[in-house]
């Protein structure tokens, strides 16, 4: 039910960047659902979690474990290790040590991450018995199985690669991410890694990362349901020929925009595959006072379930557009300056219908895959875009069967 | 697909209060679509609106004309003149003028409400041509038919009638209200009709009525979309035999509780009629620090749609509860702090799944057709309650079918 081309590109090895997967059997017997990364010595490691207050135990331990120099991941799709308290903590303590032991390296070393079902118990066993497997696997042209091992609900596997040069040197960046419901990402998104071997320090690949996310995995929704487990970790191997980046080189922007060019095309890959998804709805809002306001005026839009279903059916009924603009909560509003646009055929001007609009041409934008909502507030100069998709059918089932 | 016994009660005639309806033909010729209702010269009238910044023209109208002590609203279904600019503000003046002629009083003294499709013009020559027959028809027991004619996609009409007595004298409440989509009001409901026989000043009653909205029909939410022509109406005719009532009355509070049972009832009404609604959730939220976060908690499970689809499937999927009071925003909250309940069956203790709970224990409360979630924050003495319902693949067809 993807929308769009949704192929999974060739991805670029980046050097000094391992990943192995294997079979662990904590959902399903079928498929990989243990993937562990190991990054090469010296490498630097940034990352974002959820801000969810319920976080699941794996966050919690890779949060603290985040300011350790980690040099391995361990991810398990299946089983989200969240609503599981102590237990959960002590599951998640114990997978880090079972790398730790295998890699000769501090528990403290290892990141854990889980993405599933909430509440249950984490089947620590079995993932202890599949880490020796995983160990072996660990190849650094191994993306392609590892972005199918961190799957859930996902249709389809989320990768992105590119190769860039920067000063003459060329840069590697590689990438995937994985994510279909619950999909409100707060500073993180479900899950996503990064990896680029560009030198660079914590404290600015930190900054890169957070100001990346906040630009990509935190302006796309799919249910306005912020997952307990979001995180997303990005990678620098260091080794790239180019020379260590500091804040005063000329080459931080354009890496700062080659990784959010990487995160922006994750972000859209988890909405083409959002629950139930049949269209991509990109909701640009114009002429804001502010980022906050422009953020929170294409938010509700993005999670009205009328305006969702209305998407679903490929009814032009932008009264619903129309109404959710008004109850964003957007003070002092004036709707007399309001204009907003299907594609490129005006639908309301002055608070009103535009009296060029004709059912026809809104009918025609409306049956497209891939659709933009321009909303143009007419009170400022800042503009956002929060991606979507529609409301359909299939997202009830999907989520009415889920643990079925 | 109503939730529960919702059948129409008998209704008491409000003395002073006349209703009379008529088919216009507005969307479809069926049935009623008309409706006028006169109040008794003398008679207090108290409302309140909508939120929404785009509200609709009969809203800008009604607004206005509220403090030229009102004698006649006049309602219709079938077309909310919302997103309509300056032709939908003359035509709903037009309306206005046009119930004065009828009833030689002044335009200003008749509020207009519509509600429908929003984005269509007004079809105001068919509502001026149905007049006369509502004026033909308007008698004091006339509740059954109004409550008919003011109905959208509800799939029952919604009825309170209640003869209180208070210090020896009866007071008697009746009223209705409309509403099954669209529906997260903010400060009134999509439509709500009460009228009593009481003595009161307007300012009194204003004050009983947005106390009474505030705690029943601000409480209840199916999609989290605030209409844009939301209104809630309490007239009081003066016709009963208790002395007018003061700020200082005992007699007030009686019948502020009172008031506020009726509008508890017709808000609930809604909710058991929610668009493709299977199941009734009550959401009551327990030590908080104030009103506004244990609200906020509430709306936020209320409007989850991974909740609202568990509860469909009658799923005891606890996770998605857990996630959404963690990501409600409410700062500094202590998960270990939490409980949370199905019923009178506790789900998660401490943060996590709580040791007593089986999905046995879980899957019985799930299959109830009507279910109260009690999340108890462990930080204050507050306590709030809203109301929902599930979502179901009915709220999809209705919605993706409504313009067609």
């Amino acid at each position: 039910m993807a929308v769009g081309k949704c192929e999974f590109p060739q991805m670029h090895a980046v050097a000094g960047i391992k990943l192995g997967t294997a079979c662990a059997g904590i959902k399903q017997t079928e498929r990989d659902d243990l993937l562990l990364i190991e990054m090469a010595e010296g490498a630097s490691c940034a990352a974002v979690f959820t801000q969810n207050a319920f976080c699941a135990a794996p966050v919690l331990v890779a949060r603290e474990h985040l300011a350790m120099q980690p040099r391995y991941l361990l991810i398990n799709s299946g089983n989200a290790n969240a609503g599981t308290g102590e237990q959960g903590l002590l599951d998640a303590h114990h997978s880090c040590t079972a790398v730790a032991q295998l890699g000769e390296k501090s528990a403290e070393q290892v990141m854990p991450f889980s993405t599933g079902v909430i509440g249950e118990a984490l089947p620590i066993a079995k993932i202890v018995a599949a880490l020796p497997e995983t160990q072996a696997n660990l190849m650094e042209d191994n993306w392609h199985k590892a972005a199918h091992a961190i799957m859930t609900t996902d249709t389809f596997a989320k990768g992105y690669s590119k190769v860039v040069e920067i000063e003459g040197h060329t840069l590697t960046i590689t990438g995937m991410s994985k994510g279909a419901g619950m999909i409100q990402p707060n500073m993180a998104t479900m899950l996503g890694f990064v990896a680029t071997d560009a030198n660079i320090s914590q404290s600015l690949l930190q900054q890169c990362l957070a100001a990346a996310v906040e630009q990509s995995f935190n302006r796309i929704t799919v249910d306005g349901d912020t997952s307990t487990n979001d995180a997303c970790v990005l990678m620098a191997s260091g080794k790239s020929t180019l020379p260590e980046m500091t804040a005063e080189s000329a080459a931080l922007p354009v890496f700062q925009q080659a990784i959010q060019d990487a995160c922006m095309h994750l972000a859209e890959a988890i909405i083409r595959d959002g629950e139930g998804a049949t269209k991509l709805i990109k909701i640009n809002v114009q002429q804001a006072q502010n980022e906050a306001e422009a953020v929170q005026v294409a938010k509700t839009i993005a999670h009205s379930p009328l305006v969702k279903t209305a998407f679903f059916a490929s009814d032009p009924n932008w009264g619903r557009i129309l109404a959710a603009v008004g109850r964003s909560g957007v003070e002092r509003l004036d709707v007399e300056q309001i204009s907003i646009y299907l594609d490129d055929v005006c639908i309301v001007e002055k608070g009103g219908r535009a009296t060029s609009y004709t059912e026809a041409a809104g009918q025609k934008v409306m049956d497209k895959e891939e659709i933009t909502v321009t909303v143009v507030l007419g009170r400022g100069e800042v503009g956002q875009q929060v991606l979507t998709c529609d409301f359909s059918y299939d997202y009830v089932r999907i989520n009415a069967e889920y643990r079925t």
